[in-house]
């Protein structure tokens, strides 16, 4: 059906010269997504995990807290329509349009934040530690198992991890989109988040903190930089942030007493 | 006021050690928009030009075509809150509020290019060529003159070129916000963009490719990878898309014909 990424005709300049050739582009799919009949939004996505997707979208959006809150989901993969009718039939994406946000790379609204996230996001008190060591293994690991990504350059990863290996990856060209899939996939299997790591390829800004205190869990490794705000979030809701974990180097920005060096 | 970044405590390890350290941090700004006095619209950016990116983005959005469509705009930097106040008053945030798309990182609605694009977006009929020497001067150049980038490693930068050297250059955490900062600019003080280049250091998502097209230029450089939907609007809409300009090296996706290697 969809594929994660499609081979197109490129003019490639290496060594001087142009050559024609054929490459690895990642997908762009949108999925539009009604809610109880009404359309709630539409997200450009990699169209894997789908299913996933859309319930770690709709927990973080606070249309849910759990899947068995929906009555039935159905995806239309040729048209890009998903049709989800919630138990509680009072909900529609009307009720929710004047929360909305503006995307860019890491849009957030205020109001979003206070009105609603207030209510969504969660205090992380884990007493999980990690070795610095194992940070640096954990980043490696999610890296090296995307493939897709070494061929496109256009797809940002997420892996939920323990403290010693990954456990579950996901890719998609959207970051938010990689941790709304691993957000779903522990909703729909009930994951245990005790003791679990996000390892993620973006940028920490504030949507994306949010989204890991959503998920619950008290430790994200980013191979990227983050921002004010979400530094400031991160000290509020408990949540450690490491950023730029590159080669044998990270940098901790909030809650640094889960990081473990063995060797201090 | 706001600064780009600020100076903030970091944990660093460095040679198998943890030290306390500062480290610059990319600021991340809400800036909530009211269009003739209804919410519109939150995003959340770097606060620099900030007039010109409520422009650039009411533009791309499509409420306005041009500045003097606008009768008052002003701006509460100490709570983020951005007035608009249109000519035209019938247009409201709310009569926009069924196309808004989710971002992630390249949203865009379905609905949203068919209906609304599709009036906005430019066809580009430019027979402007450049060099891939130039190419790769272009983004040599425009990555050096962000020093904030390199402080900061949180930010996105879009510079508007001659086919000789960078004219303009915008930064912002949100990859569109930069782009619809250099849209503003060019709106507000009716630059020409005969010959003109986009330099992009992110990604070239749909909505990255109907911004340039909006913008009216017909070549995009990015240091970045392109997405198929990208790709296929690039075609569609008569510009060159050049991605992973890095080092000696180019990859051309659509119309190569602008792109000309003096060697060959």
């Amino acid at each position: 059906m969809y594929n994660v990424k499609e081979i197109q005709p490129v003019t490639k300049y290496e060594d001087g010269m142009l050559h024609e050739m054929e490459d690895s582009i990642a997908t762009e799919y949108p999925l539009t997504v009604y809610v109880n009949g009404e359309e709630f939004a539409t997200m450009v996505c990699t169209p894997t995990n789908m299913e996933e997707l859309i319930v770690g979208f709709l927990a973080s959006d606070g249309l849910i807290r759990f899947p068995d809150e929906i009555e039935s989901l159905s995806i239309d993969e040729s048209k890009g329509f998903a049709y989800v009718d919630l138990k509680n039939k009072s909900i529609s994406g009307d009720s929710f349009s004047n929360k909305r946000f503006i995307g860019s790379c890491c849009g957030k609204s205020r109001q979003f934040y206070f009105q609603h996230d207030a209510k969504t996001a969660k205090t992380i008190t884990s007493r999980t530690t990690i070795t610095v060591e194992n940070c640096i293994k954990l980043m490696r690991e999610m890296q090296e198992g995307s493939s897709d990504f070494q061929e496109t350059g256009g797809l940002h990863n997420t892996a939920l991890c323990s403290t010693e290996g990954v456990i579950l990856s996901r890719s998609d060209i959207g970051r938010h989109n990689a941790l709304d899939k691993i957000y779903g996939h522990c909703l729909l299997n009930n994951v245990s988040l005790k003791e679990k790591i996000i390892v993620f390829s973006g940028r920490i800004s504030s949507e994306v903190l949010l989204k890991v205190s959503k998920i619950g869990v008290g430790i994200i490794l980013s191979k990227s930089a983050p921002t004010t705000l979400a530094i400031e979030l991160a000290e509020d809701l408990g949540i450690t942030a490491v950023g730029f974990v590159r080669g044998n180097r990270l940098n901790i920005y909030s809650h640094p007493d889960r990081i473990i060096n063995e060797v201090n």
